[in-house]
This record gives C-alpha cells, sequence and structure tokens, in this order.
C-alpha cells in the first residue's frame, strides 16, 4: 500500500481508544502509516512495515505522542489585565474585582474596540504559545464581545487561527459569559438576546458546535442558563457550563441533566453531582491554573469523581483574568501538584479525555487506527518527564492530520 | 561618535542602578548607544540621537529590558527522576527518597556514567529553554560529580555551554551537595577531599568563582560548612549556600558571619538570621519552584526580609528532583502567587537583584550607563505582563555584550 506518510522506528504512548486506561498504553520501537489524514496502520516492532509512502521519517527512538488537545481556552481577547493582579495581590477577590466593574468586563471593552485584524494579532500569538508545545487541537470560546457584532467577529477570528496554523479548532459559543454594561438593568433582556437571537445565528452560520455558560452567582442563574441549553439543544448545537467554580451554583447537575458534554472548574461539586455527572457521560474539565492564579483552597472533589467513574480532563482556561497560562503542560503538572491526578490522569487528560470533552473521543486524542493522524514526536526518555519537567521540552515535530505543522 | 549598536524608539524599564528601587523606572520612547560589549549613552525621547552605528535597530516601541539573571540552578545532569514524583504521589518526603539512596544520588549515578559530550548535549537543551525566554546570564553549580574528576567535567561543561550560547555563565563549585556512596562511612574523608582537593583545583584551574554547600540535615553540618567557607575564602573564592529548606540549619547565620554573597531557600529563617543577612548584605535568594514541587507550607519570611533590608532575588534552581522547571518568568510568577513579592519586587527579583546574588550588581543586571549590554526586546504592551502572563512571551531579540544571541 502506498501511505502518505510512515513514522517508523518510534516509541508509542497513549495508544489505544480505551477512556478508562490507567496506564500509558506504551509501545516501543513501532511504525505507523497514515493516508488521507488518518492512522491507517500500527506495525509493532516485530512486524515488518507492509508498504512504501511519500514522506518516510525516521523518528529514531523518539516518542511518538497523540497531539494534546486543549479543551477549554479564552485566547481569543484584546488588552491585558495585569493591573488586576497588583489588585489581588492587595487582597481584593475576583469577585470584587469584577463587581467593580474590572474582570471580564475591562476585558469586554478592550476587544470591542478592537479591529478584526487587530484581536487576530493578539490573539494568533497565544495559540501559537499552545502549538509550540505540542497543542494540536484546541478550544476557543466566545465571550469578550457580548453582542452579536463582537461575539460573530470573535469567532471569525478563532476559524481564522485554525487557517492560518494548520491546526483544527472547536468554537464555542459563550454570550452567557457576563452581562454585558449595556443590559445591566435588564438582565431577561439579555438573555433574549441570546436565545432567540445569537444562539439561532451561530447554528445558522455554524460559527460555533457547542454553547458554553458561566452557571455562577456573578454569572447566570440555574434558571437562566437552562433556558439557554434548551434552546442551543433544539437547534442542535452541544452544550457545558462553567460550573461550580467559586460556589456551589447547580450547573454541573444542569449539565448532567441534559447530558451535556463537560461541566468545567467543579471546585464546589457536590456528591451528588459527581454521581448525576457520571450516569450521564458528563465530563470533569479541571482547570488548575485558574485554581492557582485565584489562590483558591477548596478543590474538586478528585477521590470521588475517580471513585464514580467521571471522565477528568484538564485544561489551560487560557484567558486574561484568572488563567494568563500559555502552557497546556504546566496546568498539567499543576493538575497532579494541586489535586493529587496521577500522572497517567493528567497525560489522558490532556488527549483522548479532552477530546471527549468535546465529543471528540471517537476521532481524536489518541493513537488508534481510525483517528486523525494529529500527532507530536516528542525528544524525551520517556512521557512522564512531559508532565514532570515544567518548560524543558517541546515537539520536533508535529503533524495535524498527517501534515506537518510549522509555526 | 561611531558606536556598535543603537537600540532606537524603545520602552526602557528596569534602569538605573539602585538596589532598593521599588518602582520599574521606565523610560518611554528612549534609545542607547552600545559600544565594545557596554552602554555608553541613554538617550531619553526628547533628545536627538548623537552618533551613528554600524547597526541600528528600530524597537517600534517594544520594551527593552535588562538580559535576566538566573541566579541558581544546577542544569548540568544526566537522566531524569520521573519516577521520584509517583513515590512523591503516593506520599513519600524528600527526604525519606533521599535516604532511601534516590534524590541526589541518583542523579550522581547518571552524570558519572555520562560522557563529557552526552552531558554537555543533554543540559544545553536546558540552558536554551531558559534562554529562549529572556536569560542572558545563568549561574550553573556542579554537584552531581562529587568526585574531582565528574565534578570538573560538569564545570567544563557548563563553560562550553557558555560559548555554545554566547551567554555569559557564573560557574559554582557545589561538591558539599551530597555525601558521596564512597564516603558513606566516612564524612570526614569527603569534607577532606573538598577543602584540601577539589577547592584548590577550582581556584587553580579557575573552573568555579564560587564555592556552595548544602547546609542541612540531609547534608553537611553548620562546623562542616565553616570548615569549607573557610578553605574557600582563603583562597580568593566567594561562598554562597543552600540554607534553612528543609530546617533550621544554620547556613543562613554563617553565610552572613562570613559576609557570602547569598542564602538561598531561605524558608526556616528566624529573626536573627534576616537581621545578619541585612546586616552583611547578603541576598536572600528564594527558589519557589522547589517549595511548589516540594509542596512545602513553610514561607520565608518575606515580610520580616523586606522590613530589615534584606535584597531578595528569585532563580530556577533548575535541577531534575525538587525543582524541574525551565523558565524564571515561571519562578517568578511562583514567587509574587506563592511568596506574596510583588510584581516589581519579582522584576528587580530576576535581573538587578540576582546579579548581586553573584557579586555582578555593578556590571549586570540592569540598564544603566556603563553596564554591560546583556539586553532582551520584548514585544509586550507593559513589563508586569512578563510576571502576570505564563508562557506567553518570548523576545524578539536578545543581546549579550551587545552580540545578538541567536538559539
Amino acid at each position: 500500500m502506498l501511505f502518505d506518510l510512515i513514522i517508523k522506528n518510534a516509541n508509542l504512548a497513549l495508544t489505544g481508544n480505551a477512556l478508562s486506561a490507567t496506564e500509558l498504553n506504551c509501545h516501543y520501537g513501532a511504525s505507523i502509516g497514515v493516508k488521507d489524514g488518518i492512522i491507517i496502520v500500527i506495525w509493532p516492532a516485530e512486524e515488518d512495515i507492509d508498504g512504501s509512502a511519500t514522506e518516510v521519517i525516521d523518528a529514531t527512538g523518539q516518542w511518538l505522542l497523540p497531539g494534546l488537545v486543549d479543551c477549554h481556552t479564552h485566547l481569543v481577547f484584546a488588552g491585558n489585565r495585569a493591573d488586576e493582579f497588583a489588585r489581588r495581590a492587595r487582597g481584593e477577590s475576583y469577585e470584587q474585582i469584577a463587581a467593580a466593574g474590572g474582570g471580564i468586563l475591562s476585558t469586554v471593552n478592550a476587544t470591542r474596540k478592537a479591529s478584526e485584524d487587530e484581536l487576530f494579532e493578539a490573539s494568533v500569538i497565544r495559540a501559537k504559545a499552545l502549538v509550540s508545545q505540542g497543542v494540536t487541537h484546541l478550544e476557543i470560546k466566545s465571550g469578550y464581545g457580548l453582542d452579536w457584532e463582537n461575539e460573530a467577529k470573535m469567532l471569525r477570528v478563532a476559524k481564522r487561527i485554525s487557517s492560518e496554523l494548520n491546526i483544527e479548532i472547536s468554537s464555542t459559543y459563550l454570550g452567557a459569559h457576563a452581562l454585558p454594561p449595556e443590559y445591566r438593568s435588564n438582565r431577561t433582556g439579555y438573555v433574549d438576546a441570546i436565545c432567540t437571537e445569537h444562539i439561532p445565528k451561530i447554528a445558522q452560520l455554524k460559527l460555533a458546535e457547542t454553547v458554553d455558560m458561566f452557571c455562577e452567582g456573578i454569572g447566570f442563574s440555574e434558571a437562566e442558563c437552562e433556558r439557554i441549553i434548551k434552546v442551543a439543544k433544539s437547534l442542535g448545537l452541544k452544550v457545558k457550563a462553567h460550573a461550580e467554580q467559586l460556589s456551589h451554583s447547580g450547573g454541573a447537575a444542569l449539565i448532567a441533566k441534559h447530558q451535556g458534554l463537560s461541566a468545567d472548574h467543579i471546585e464546589y461539586l457536590s456528591v451528588t453531582d459527581v454521581q448525576a455527572m457520571a450516569k450521564n457521560d458528563v465530563v470533569g474539565v479541571l482547570l488548575p491554573g485558574a485554581f492557582y492564579t485565584l489562590k483558591d483552597t477548596q478543590k474538586p472533589p478528585i477521590k470521588s469523581l475517580r471513585q464514580e467513574g467521571v471522565v477528568l480532563a484538564v485544561a489551560t482556561d487560557l484567558n486574561p483574568g484568572s488563567s494568563p497560562i500559555g502552557s497546556l503542560l504546566l496546568v498539567a503538572n499543576m493538575a497532579v501538584n494541586q489535586f493529587d491526578l496521577s500522572i497517567e490522569e493528567a497525560l489522558w487528560g490532556i488527549t483522548l479525555r479532552a477530546a471527549k470533552a468535546l465529543g471528540l473521543q471517537d476521532s481524536r486524542g489518541s493513537i488508534a487506527v481510525g483517528k486523525r493522524a494529529d500527532l507530536c514526536l516528542w525528544p524525551i526518555d520517556t512521557p512522564e518527564q512531559l508532565i514532570v519537567e515544567i518548560g524543558l521540552h517541546r515537539p520536533t515535530k508535529m503533524w495535524s492530520a498527517g501534515q506537518e505543522i510549522k509555526l
């Protein structure tokens, strides 16, 4: 058979498609064949390579892993919020800063003011930072526009980043991120706009596949979120939520009730929530970068989540306020250090399990026959080093659907 | 005047030579002239540039900062210790792992086995990771050889890294890092070897400028350290110590007594120690990466150090066991997040104050006339972003003594 790409003499890790894997499923000295962007065959070390290819790469014993998947980012934004950090250093809370018009709304102002080109130029740098450390698929949320024009601008920028970097992006509409200033005294009016104007247009123009919401005291109530979920689902969009980050606000149970993709943050999750998530196959997305930045002390109930079999992913939450962190491997380290994930859970959490948080576990996130050839070659001795050693490793080569990614 | 290099239209930060600066001392739209590797003149925005140059760089409003100084690293080593992290995740302490022959000694074994070329190839990658994020001067310690041949091998590798990357390196002899296995039942014999063989050869061959020691229950006693300090000083070498990291072991007071450069770690520092350090102008080097990795809870007494006027630096402590972190900006962020340093203190702590920890504050670590032109140009809106936003910024250009650094 003639392949487009053969990568030979590689150590493979994170192979197979079992979401409950406890090991890294390594194969030493193996080779893979790729055609039309898909992994067609995996030859173990003891088998001869059966076929030829347009391009043959000798991995010389380096580690071939699935490309990393960052399943929760807000990386399209303008401006920076360095000043807020000084305020937090003086003891103000994230909620106090938000209530005083700082926080998300200061980024909304800057993002609205930026032209589409300016927004792209500022944002693509952050996407490149992630990709340069092995991310081949990332999710990008809107949510700093909060009116139709600017939400659509953000989502078009996300698509442009995808073309520019030759990587795949999952786009998420997050109109219910904060109440825009023009609706300050008319909450219902804004939820109306989301439900009757924005979401229908998102679905029609295919600007995003998923609808997200910030279910929180300083965000949107359970009732408002449920209204949004119902509209989204009726139009064929998937749903997920920022849930139980700063308090127990009911978002996780709501997502479970409506069989959404994931509940993200989940520090204040209850036992009942954990059971509801497990029963409805909702992924728990851990965002330890926000936990670190906000110096939170309430940790997600990892033991209980693990025990009930909830699939756990890890993501950067890359955003200007609560998680200005452009490294998925760093937050994976933080998930081990702060939340006591095992190194294996962290590695699956930024690959296959992160793909599941985007509904893509059947075709992305691991090395297996039939999966999209999103791949990274790492010059390391053992895959655990990627989690343990921070800021020291970069891929020597990366592929998106079998095409080499060049930054 | 004809300069070698003019950098025009830059915003400058971290200018001047005051170790007690509380602001970042910014100058907007300024230009600098460099000759023979030294900053000869700084033109403020309102003054015309008086002279020409072989090379003129238009900074187009980017920020020009002094190159970052990483004043405490152990980056020359072979092997990795990813397995130890699994042991720590199961609840073993750093001291238990060390006592069981893991920890430093497992790196000693790997480093002794590596050829000089192998050691260089493994280590230069880590130095490049630091330099790519703005470090133009770094300190490298020996301490994984523990016999003359291998300590000398490590220090030669450090010099080779300096030539390879065109950056300046401060070399430190750390024979008193751990007791080598061959001296397990003969502590005095090893301290004899350090004092009568190693240090004299270090001084004679100029393989290092400074002698460091691990003053700790699992390292070397106060009496052993004092003997080493006296020999080092008698041969014209400078001294510093790993002090009060895991317990109060007396290292900081000892360094103060002998007017050493710095006491590093200093979590268990007493009030008397703080006063002794202030009185004797000893720099306190904070290593928040080790604090983070070991999940320590005892923090250095920052308020008291600040109040007494102890100069505080921040460094990576880059090493395979307790701080496998290849990013000086990340640990500077950790110093703010974990130890409550201000952003300004963090920025001075990785430049001028880090230079002082190496005895180089008069010629390195800030932008001032007469200083070595170790410089970085950053594409940012405000210097605080370097500390607040992790993993997102890299210099567009860097210079070591006015020569461009190309990685």
